[in-house]
Protein backbone atom coordinates (compact mmCIF):
# COMPACT_ATOMS: atom_id res chain seq x y z
CA UNK A 1 0.00 0.00 0.00
CA UNK A 2 2.55 2.17 -0.83
CA UNK A 3 2.78 5.94 -2.58
CA UNK A 4 5.50 6.84 -4.63
CA UNK A 5 5.70 10.25 -5.63
CA UNK A 6 9.05 12.09 -7.17
CA UNK A 7 9.94 14.94 -9.32
CA UNK A 8 12.53 13.82 -11.43
CA UNK A 9 14.88 15.58 -14.22
CA UNK A 10 15.26 12.23 -16.22
CA UNK A 11 13.76 10.95 -18.67
CA UNK A 12 10.68 8.66 -17.37
CA UNK A 13 10.92 4.87 -17.38
CA UNK A 14 7.31 3.69 -17.97
CA UNK A 15 8.35 -0.14 -17.37
CA UNK A 16 10.22 0.45 -14.14
CA UNK A 17 7.47 3.11 -12.67
CA UNK A 18 4.75 0.43 -13.62
CA UNK A 19 7.08 -2.16 -11.62
CA UNK A 20 7.02 -0.33 -8.65
CA UNK A 21 3.36 -1.01 -8.00
CA UNK A 22 3.04 -4.59 -9.07
CA UNK A 23 2.69 -6.95 -6.31
CA UNK A 24 1.54 -10.91 -5.99
CA UNK A 25 -1.35 -9.51 -4.49
CA UNK A 26 -2.12 -7.53 -7.78
CA UNK A 27 -3.97 -9.00 -11.05
CA UNK A 28 -4.05 -5.42 -12.62
CA UNK A 29 -1.95 -2.25 -13.40
CA UNK A 30 -3.34 1.24 -14.53
CA UNK A 31 -0.40 3.40 -16.32
CA UNK A 32 -0.78 6.74 -18.04
CA UNK A 33 1.52 8.47 -19.61
CA UNK A 34 1.25 11.62 -20.66
CA UNK A 35 3.95 12.84 -23.47
CA UNK A 36 4.73 16.16 -25.19
CA UNK A 37 2.67 16.68 -28.55
CA UNK A 38 3.80 18.71 -31.67
CA UNK A 39 1.32 20.83 -31.72
CA UNK A 40 -0.82 23.23 -29.35
CA UNK A 41 -3.86 25.16 -30.88
CA UNK A 42 -2.04 24.85 -34.77
CA UNK A 43 1.14 25.93 -33.42
CA UNK A 44 3.97 23.67 -33.89
CA UNK A 45 5.52 23.30 -30.45
CA UNK A 46 9.38 22.02 -30.49
CA UNK A 47 9.01 21.16 -26.57
CA UNK A 48 7.94 21.53 -23.43
CA UNK A 49 9.86 22.88 -19.91
CA UNK A 50 8.54 22.32 -16.68
CA UNK A 51 8.77 23.97 -13.67
CA UNK A 52 8.16 23.94 -10.26
CA UNK A 53 8.20 24.71 -6.51
CA UNK A 54 9.06 21.45 -5.81
CA UNK A 55 8.38 21.03 -2.04
CA UNK A 56 4.99 22.23 -2.96
CA UNK A 57 4.17 20.27 -5.97
CA UNK A 58 5.27 17.21 -4.26
CA UNK A 59 3.17 17.94 -0.91
CA UNK A 60 0.00 18.52 -3.29
CA UNK A 61 1.23 15.11 -5.25
CA UNK A 62 1.34 13.19 -2.25
CA UNK A 63 -2.80 14.69 -1.71
CA UNK A 64 -3.64 13.32 -4.98
CA UNK A 65 -2.27 9.44 -3.61
CA UNK A 66 -4.61 10.60 -0.29
CA UNK A 67 -7.73 11.93 -2.14
CA UNK A 68 -7.39 8.39 -4.79
CA UNK A 69 -6.74 6.36 -1.53
CA UNK A 70 -10.27 7.77 0.47
CA UNK A 71 -12.07 6.98 -3.21
CA UNK A 72 -10.26 3.71 -3.65
CA UNK A 73 -9.28 1.80 -0.64
CA UNK A 74 -8.68 -1.19 -2.49
CA UNK A 75 -6.14 0.32 -4.58
CA UNK A 76 -2.56 -1.10 -3.74
CA UNK A 77 0.75 0.89 -4.99
CA UNK A 78 0.23 4.00 -6.05
CA UNK A 79 3.35 6.03 -8.00
CA UNK A 80 3.17 9.31 -9.28
CA UNK A 81 6.10 10.77 -11.46
CA UNK A 82 6.62 14.10 -13.09
CA UNK A 83 9.45 15.51 -14.82
CA UNK A 84 10.93 18.75 -14.60
CA UNK A 85 12.73 20.46 -17.72
CA UNK A 86 12.91 20.44 -20.99
CA UNK A 87 10.47 17.29 -22.51
CA UNK A 88 10.92 16.80 -26.38
CA UNK A 89 7.82 15.64 -28.45
CA UNK A 90 6.98 12.08 -27.80
CA UNK A 91 8.65 11.86 -24.41
CA UNK A 92 6.70 11.28 -21.27
CA UNK A 93 6.62 14.74 -19.13
CA UNK A 94 4.29 12.43 -16.14
CA UNK A 95 3.82 9.04 -15.82
CA UNK A 96 1.30 8.03 -12.89
CA UNK A 97 0.33 3.62 -12.06
CA UNK A 98 -1.94 2.43 -9.89
CA UNK A 99 -2.64 -1.63 -9.23
CA UNK A 100 -4.93 -3.29 -7.49
CA UNK A 101 -6.53 -6.98 -7.18
CA UNK A 102 -9.30 -6.27 -9.77
CA UNK A 103 -9.07 -4.22 -12.72
CA UNK A 104 -12.11 -1.53 -11.88
CA UNK A 105 -10.03 0.35 -9.44
CA UNK A 106 -7.03 0.51 -10.95
CA UNK A 107 -8.66 1.83 -14.17
CA UNK A 108 -10.70 4.44 -12.22
CA UNK A 109 -8.04 6.20 -10.05
CA UNK A 110 -5.25 5.97 -12.48
CA UNK A 111 -8.06 8.11 -14.55
CA UNK A 112 -8.92 9.93 -11.75
CA UNK A 113 -5.24 10.54 -10.34
CA UNK A 114 -4.69 12.32 -13.92
CA UNK A 115 -7.51 14.80 -13.56
CA UNK A 116 -6.91 15.68 -9.80
CA UNK A 117 -3.10 16.25 -10.48
CA UNK A 118 -3.62 18.77 -13.42
CA UNK A 119 -6.57 20.28 -11.12
CA UNK A 120 -4.39 20.66 -8.38
CA UNK A 121 -0.61 20.13 -8.40
CA UNK A 122 1.22 23.56 -9.51
CA UNK A 123 3.78 22.86 -11.96
CA UNK A 124 3.86 25.12 -14.53
CA UNK A 125 4.72 24.63 -18.50
CA UNK A 126 6.69 26.45 -21.33
CA UNK A 127 5.73 25.78 -24.78
CA UNK A 128 8.43 26.40 -27.39
CA UNK A 129 7.33 27.03 -30.56
CA UNK A 130 8.65 27.65 -34.01
CA UNK A 131 8.14 31.21 -33.32
CA UNK A 132 8.90 31.96 -29.65
CA UNK A 133 7.38 30.58 -26.16
CA UNK A 134 4.97 31.01 -23.77
CA UNK A 135 4.98 29.69 -20.04
CA UNK A 136 1.42 28.10 -19.24
CA UNK A 137 -0.76 27.33 -16.16
CA UNK A 138 -2.46 23.89 -17.00
CA UNK A 139 -6.09 25.56 -18.17
CA UNK A 140 -8.38 23.27 -15.55
CA UNK A 141 -6.05 24.56 -12.71
CA UNK A 142 -7.77 25.54 -9.56
CA UNK A 143 -4.95 27.58 -8.17
CA UNK A 144 -4.28 29.10 -11.78
CA UNK A 145 -5.51 32.79 -10.82
CA UNK A 146 -4.79 32.97 -7.32
CA UNK A 147 -0.57 31.94 -8.41
CA UNK A 148 -1.27 34.01 -11.06
CA UNK A 149 -1.78 36.97 -8.41
CA UNK A 150 1.08 36.15 -6.31
CA UNK A 151 4.10 35.11 -8.84
CA UNK B 1 -4.32 5.18 -36.80
CA UNK B 2 -2.60 1.61 -36.57
CA UNK B 3 -3.31 -1.64 -34.29
CA UNK B 4 -0.80 -3.37 -32.99
CA UNK B 5 -2.41 -6.68 -32.39
CA UNK B 6 -0.55 -9.98 -31.20
CA UNK B 7 -0.11 -13.50 -28.94
CA UNK B 8 3.27 -13.80 -27.78
CA UNK B 9 5.57 -16.55 -25.62
CA UNK B 10 7.85 -14.69 -24.58
CA UNK B 11 7.41 -12.10 -21.40
CA UNK B 12 5.54 -8.87 -22.29
CA UNK B 13 7.37 -5.69 -22.72
CA UNK B 14 5.21 -2.64 -21.24
CA UNK B 15 7.71 0.33 -21.98
CA UNK B 16 7.73 -0.92 -25.65
CA UNK B 17 3.52 -1.90 -26.13
CA UNK B 18 3.69 1.15 -24.95
CA UNK B 19 5.94 3.42 -27.16
CA UNK B 20 3.98 1.71 -30.41
CA UNK B 21 1.31 4.10 -29.67
CA UNK B 22 3.00 7.06 -28.92
CA UNK B 23 3.52 9.60 -32.18
CA UNK B 24 3.80 13.17 -32.32
CA UNK B 25 0.66 13.88 -32.53
CA UNK B 26 -0.68 12.22 -29.13
CA UNK B 27 -0.18 13.50 -25.77
CA UNK B 28 -1.81 10.88 -23.40
CA UNK B 29 -1.31 7.02 -23.38
CA UNK B 30 -3.35 4.99 -21.15
CA UNK B 31 -1.70 1.21 -20.44
CA UNK B 32 -3.45 -1.56 -18.91
CA UNK B 33 -1.18 -4.66 -17.37
CA UNK B 34 -2.83 -7.68 -16.31
CA UNK B 35 -0.67 -9.80 -13.96
CA UNK B 36 -0.70 -13.15 -12.47
CA UNK B 37 -2.20 -12.49 -9.04
CA UNK B 38 -0.93 -15.02 -6.17
CA UNK B 39 -4.50 -16.16 -5.40
CA UNK B 40 -8.02 -16.81 -6.31
CA UNK B 41 -10.90 -17.00 -4.04
CA UNK B 42 -8.63 -18.06 -1.03
CA UNK B 43 -6.72 -20.71 -2.93
CA UNK B 44 -2.94 -19.76 -3.49
CA UNK B 45 -2.50 -19.74 -7.03
CA UNK B 46 1.30 -20.24 -8.25
CA UNK B 47 1.07 -19.32 -11.99
CA UNK B 48 -1.34 -19.27 -14.46
CA UNK B 49 -0.82 -20.92 -18.11
CA UNK B 50 -2.74 -19.65 -21.29
CA UNK B 51 -4.01 -20.73 -24.39
CA UNK B 52 -5.90 -20.13 -27.21
CA UNK B 53 -6.59 -21.06 -30.74
CA UNK B 54 -4.75 -18.12 -32.12
CA UNK B 55 -6.08 -17.66 -35.51
CA UNK B 56 -9.53 -17.24 -34.10
CA UNK B 57 -8.22 -15.00 -31.31
CA UNK B 58 -6.03 -12.82 -33.13
CA UNK B 59 -9.39 -11.90 -35.12
CA UNK B 60 -11.19 -11.13 -32.21
CA UNK B 61 -8.78 -8.94 -31.14
CA UNK B 62 -8.95 -7.10 -33.97
CA UNK B 63 -12.54 -7.02 -33.63
CA UNK B 64 -12.02 -5.11 -30.28
CA UNK B 65 -10.18 -2.79 -32.14
CA UNK B 66 -12.38 -2.05 -34.19
CA UNK B 67 -15.22 -1.58 -31.79
CA UNK B 68 -12.93 0.93 -29.63
CA UNK B 69 -12.38 2.76 -33.45
CA UNK B 70 -15.93 2.73 -33.59
CA UNK B 71 -16.26 4.42 -30.22
CA UNK B 72 -13.55 6.86 -29.72
CA UNK B 73 -12.92 7.81 -33.50
CA UNK B 74 -9.90 10.03 -31.87
CA UNK B 75 -8.25 7.09 -30.18
CA UNK B 76 -4.81 7.73 -32.45
CA UNK B 77 -2.49 4.12 -32.05
CA UNK B 78 -3.85 0.98 -30.47
CA UNK B 79 -2.41 -2.25 -29.20
CA UNK B 80 -2.98 -5.72 -27.72
CA UNK B 81 -0.50 -8.65 -26.65
CA UNK B 82 -1.53 -11.49 -24.69
CA UNK B 83 1.11 -13.63 -24.11
CA UNK B 84 0.57 -17.54 -23.73
CA UNK B 85 1.40 -20.30 -22.02
CA UNK B 86 2.90 -20.23 -18.43
CA UNK B 87 3.06 -16.43 -16.80
CA UNK B 88 4.51 -16.46 -13.32
CA UNK B 89 2.92 -14.58 -10.35
CA UNK B 90 3.44 -10.41 -11.17
CA UNK B 91 4.24 -11.22 -14.67
CA UNK B 92 1.69 -9.49 -17.51
CA UNK B 93 -0.59 -11.88 -19.43
CA UNK B 94 -1.96 -8.70 -21.36
CA UNK B 95 -1.06 -5.37 -21.70
CA UNK B 96 -3.57 -2.87 -23.69
CA UNK B 97 -2.15 0.40 -24.72
CA UNK B 98 -4.19 3.43 -26.55
CA UNK B 99 -2.67 6.93 -26.87
CA UNK B 100 -4.56 9.79 -28.42
CA UNK B 101 -3.75 13.82 -28.68
CA UNK B 102 -5.90 14.53 -25.58
CA UNK B 103 -6.14 12.06 -22.19
CA UNK B 104 -9.62 11.33 -22.27
CA UNK B 105 -10.31 9.17 -25.13
CA UNK B 106 -6.99 7.21 -24.23
CA UNK B 107 -8.54 6.64 -20.92
CA UNK B 108 -11.81 5.79 -21.49
CA UNK B 109 -10.55 3.79 -24.66
CA UNK B 110 -8.29 1.34 -22.77
CA UNK B 111 -10.83 0.47 -19.88
CA UNK B 112 -13.00 -0.53 -22.64
CA UNK B 113 -10.32 -2.84 -24.61
CA UNK B 114 -9.92 -4.75 -21.57
CA UNK B 115 -13.32 -5.23 -20.91
CA UNK B 116 -14.01 -6.12 -23.83
CA UNK B 117 -11.29 -8.38 -24.26
CA UNK B 118 -12.41 -10.27 -21.35
CA UNK B 119 -16.13 -10.95 -22.62
CA UNK B 120 -14.87 -11.35 -26.16
CA UNK B 121 -11.71 -13.13 -26.57
CA UNK B 122 -11.01 -16.67 -26.58
CA UNK B 123 -7.87 -17.07 -24.64
CA UNK B 124 -8.25 -20.00 -22.04
CA UNK B 125 -6.43 -19.88 -18.64
CA UNK B 126 -5.53 -22.16 -16.11
CA UNK B 127 -4.97 -21.79 -12.45
CA UNK B 128 -1.83 -23.85 -11.40
CA UNK B 129 -2.69 -24.21 -6.86
CA UNK B 130 -0.35 -25.83 -4.45
CA UNK B 131 -3.21 -28.43 -4.41
CA UNK B 132 -3.78 -28.92 -8.40
CA UNK B 133 -5.22 -26.93 -11.32
CA UNK B 134 -8.05 -25.99 -13.07
CA UNK B 135 -8.85 -24.98 -16.98
CA UNK B 136 -10.85 -21.40 -16.26
CA UNK B 137 -12.89 -19.49 -18.95
CA UNK B 138 -13.11 -15.87 -18.04
CA UNK B 139 -16.26 -15.32 -15.60
CA UNK B 140 -17.40 -13.01 -18.30
CA UNK B 141 -17.31 -14.72 -21.15
CA UNK B 142 -19.73 -14.22 -23.72
CA UNK B 143 -18.68 -17.60 -25.26
CA UNK B 144 -17.95 -19.58 -22.28
CA UNK B 145 -21.17 -21.54 -22.71
CA UNK B 146 -20.59 -22.28 -26.00
CA UNK B 147 -17.36 -23.23 -25.93
CA UNK B 148 -17.76 -25.71 -23.42
CA UNK B 149 -19.91 -27.68 -25.18
CA UNK B 150 -17.76 -27.87 -28.06
CA UNK B 151 -14.37 -28.70 -26.66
Amino acid sequence: MANFVKLVEEPLDVAAISNLVVAPSTGATSVFVGTTRDNFEGKRVFRLEYEAYESMAVKEMEKVCARLRSKWPDAHGVAIYHRLGVVPVTEASVVIAVSSAHRKAALEAAHFAIDDLKANVPIWKKEVYEDGEAWKENAECKWSKKNADSR
